[in-house]
């Protein structure tokens, strides 16, 4: 096992996912301690190579690197409020799921403790972890990014998006956004073809590169929207994406119509407020003023 | 210009779409007659050798294989109704964009003229007619689909998918709904991140590499859509899709929840039966029975 030039790192939660990413560092030649509220959590990693702090305290003290992976915002302030005094002059990465709005606050809260922070959201699930398709995404001390980001990368590809510490979360989170929405959409489709003999193995195997290269696409949209000029040519207008036809078929198959009705409201509005001609992407104007 | 062993076509059409594929179709080295209701649309595939008929009659008894590209269903019966003799013991290639119910409506009319038939639905546009990625999906006869494959491949990806002439365009459409669903996800994200000051085209720049990789979940989702018990291990639970922090955070952002609220819906209703702790891809029977 390589040493890691003397870095000692603290990684607190020992959940599925502090599990990993703590496995990951002590694979990666860090010298690790790791505590867990309750326990027998640790002993796996302790038979790799960990040491396990008997406090949150004691985790604390033993790196100038402490790592938070516990259950949400409330379990943080739990763990370390009591913690500050220790925790001043050190350093903080907390990949616990958070808002925005709670990063931020968190965030503030370090910064009054004297401790540089980084907030991190991961789009993992924990044995995707140290595979380059485990996508980190952090915010907040770009010092400490910087700093340890060849430890990061231990867990990843390690995205960096600013010092505010609610981007990474919100990036996260529009990003989760996007996908529950395409999955719906995906499940949408496979529910339509159904009555017709169609397996959703079927439909999936057509559905998988069609929405790939659909992808492509998200580019042109939102060159519309950083433009600001919905009436720029080349687009497809919202009256064409009149979706009266999907809706109809929809019906026909016998199954509910709300996936699509949503997009179809959101289209209905600009086209009411005068907008039919323009292009599809001034459905974001529906997203930003809801009816 | 390469001539194509004797094999005379004629195209019924000639809008933006009509018009591309004649055009591939001449360049391809096919004997072409085209025609159009108002006059002056052939003129340009004219030039480039294609034969213009002055009726409708003429151009369906120029060839034994006759395309139509017209406006919608009611264009195309309105075209061929009055010459149901003159197609009788000939090939209709219908690539006017149709519900399934019409298709199977128009095969059945096709069935009785005897004439063979088969449908396609584009999922293109004109301008990409010839190239790999504009997708013709089709259904109706085999062996229409079998003998004039390679004329077919002139203007794309061609895909067959059975008998029931219906099956093209309800493929067609579904597919269709998953990119609708899947733009709208894109665009509440873009809307998400766009007060903390990041562009559409930076978040475009993340959203297309991670919806991406999430495609590559539909063959899991439909995998266990299709064996029917979303009991199965390894999924993600409904309780743990609880989109709860989206919507929050949507809120927070001071936009619009109803893309997300769509999605949330469908699985409330799944967990309010009872199935919170079964997989994801239940949400498929919140679209099948509509609350
Ligand atoms: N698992 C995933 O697929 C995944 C993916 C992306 C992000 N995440 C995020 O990663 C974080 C951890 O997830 P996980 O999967 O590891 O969850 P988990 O398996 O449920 O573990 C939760 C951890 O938090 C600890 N904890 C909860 N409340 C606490 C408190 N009040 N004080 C001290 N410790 C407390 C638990 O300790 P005990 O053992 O004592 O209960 C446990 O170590 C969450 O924010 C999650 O959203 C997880
Ligand atoms: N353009 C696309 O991006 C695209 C993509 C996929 C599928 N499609 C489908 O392809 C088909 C044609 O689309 P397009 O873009 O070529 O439309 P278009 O430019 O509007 O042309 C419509 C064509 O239909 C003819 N037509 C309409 N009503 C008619 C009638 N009652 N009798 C005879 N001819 C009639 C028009 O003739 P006139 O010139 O006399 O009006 C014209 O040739 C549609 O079903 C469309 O959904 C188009």
């Amino acid at each position: 096992m390589a040493v890691n030039s003397g870095i000692r790192v603290s990684v607190l939660g020992l959940g599925a996912m502090g599990s990993a990413l703590a496995g990951a560092l002590v694979k990666g030649g860090y010298a690790t301690t790791v505590w867990n509220r309750s326990a027998g959590k640790a002993d796996d990693l302790v038979a790799q190579g960990a040491e396990a702090a008997a406090t949150a305290g004691d985790a604390v003290r033993a790196s100038q690197l402490v790592i938070a992976c516990l259950l949400d915002h409330a379990s943080v302030h739990e763990v370390f409020d009591p913690l500050s005094d220790e925790l001043a002059g050190r350093t903080l990465i907390n990949v616990t799921t958070t808002s925005p709005e709670q990063s931020r606050e968190f965030a503030a809260w370090a910064a009054g403790a004297g401790v540089a922070y980084l907030d991190g959201g991961i789009m993992a699930v924990p044995h995707m972890i140290g595979q380059p398709e485990s996508s980190i995404l952090y915010s907040g001390s770009a010092d400490v990014f910087e700093r340890y980001k060849p430890l990061l990368d231990l867990w990843g590809t390690s995205s960096y998006f600013g010092e505010d510490a609610g981007l990474a979360s919100l990036y996260d989170l529009a990003l989760l956004a996007g996908m529950y929405v395409m999955f719906a959409g995906f499940l949408h489709g496979a529910a339509m073809v159904a009555p017709a003999g169609v397996t959703a193995g079927e439909f999936a195997a057509r559905a998988t590169p069609w929405l790939t290269a659909m992808t492509g696409a998200f580019q042109g949209l939102a060159a519309v929207v950083d433009g600001g000029d919905y009436t720029v040519g080349g687009q497809q207008s919202l009256e064409f994406s009149h979706l009266g036809d999907l809706l109809a078929a929809s019906s026909d198959q016998g199954i509910g119509t709300e996936v699509v009705a949503m997009v179809q409201r959101l289209i209905q509005r600009q086209i009411d407020a005068g907008h039919g001609e323009e292009g599809f992407a001034r459905i974001i104007e529906s997203i930003r003023q809801p009816g």
